[in-house]
């Protein structure tokens, strides 16, 4: 399944140091991933997965007195290769490349 | 934590029967929830919530090829009984009750 | 259409003054509502449900530097009062009432 | 402001064809964008990007007879340039690339 996340330490406005903290947990996971402004598209199983963003967002509970994550998830039966699966079958029907 | 989830199996715009089996579920957990017009949210700590949820959205993978679930995870430390006290707290604020 | 949303002002932990502001402003809308521990569903056309939101929204950016809204959409034609109408029908295919 | 939306036309499985006229629409908007897998960032002042998605919305509400649209809104004032310089502030802190 493709799944993306984010989370919101409520430490006030700048959080980069903590963001940062999460993505380097991200990318030593081992699971494909890529990062955009909004959050961090993560692709595996669920128990890989959620298991990772439990892992993130435990690190960031130990810092922040609150924290908010939002998690949205795709599971498609029997497709693979998704982060970049998905935008190549909507530039397929396009037939250009888009801005990703 | 407390945390809202919709799920929406990809088959058509009528999803109430799949839905309607995903809040039996919930309500058999034993977790505390309430049920809104946008989604399900349960208190709990990671394990137990993300766990139910992950049985819900299996339930559903097993009866669609497609399945977007949608997690709102608000976690703070040292507060519980947060269905209900999140939404007095503002009522508190307010000095009157409010629409819930 | 029905559209549930969060504002997360992002000041530190608590945020209920800031969230009080808000629900007042939803109250004096005068469209349907019903507030959850997660976030506000309101009921109505495009315009109006996404100007009310902008309001809110604009509010928040007001009072601090960062804010986060989140928003749902459930729009589905020749459907109304779906506030009451969507738990309603889980209720019809259980054969009872839930905790709402 | 940053914003972040999807879009689910409730016909089935495959929603590709539908989502490919939602981007060619964000491509003609002129607003600064970027498509992942799970959804298309737009950076802009609030009319313009609420306007497009507004747009986005109808036209898949003119195909399905229901529509899920899922908007994330990340607001902070005095910062521009984000859907580039969010991604590059974690960067530097990692003092590395990451993948994006």
């Amino acid at each position: 399944m493709v799944v993306e996340f984010s989370m919101w330490p409520m430490v006030g406005a700048s959080v980069s140091e903590h963001v940062a903290k999460v993505i380097k947990m991200v990318d030593e996971s081992g699971l494909p991933y890529k990062v955009n402004a909004m959050g961090t598209v993560v692709e595996g199983e669920w128990d890989e997965v959620m298991g990772l963003i439990k892992k993130c967002h435990q690190l960031l509970a130990g810092q922040a007195e609150r924290v908010i994550t939002e998690i949205s998830i795709d599971d498609r039966k029997t497709r693979s290769n998704r982060i970049e699966g998905k935008v190549a079958s909507i530039e397929k029907v396009l037939g250009k490349e888009i801005k990703k």
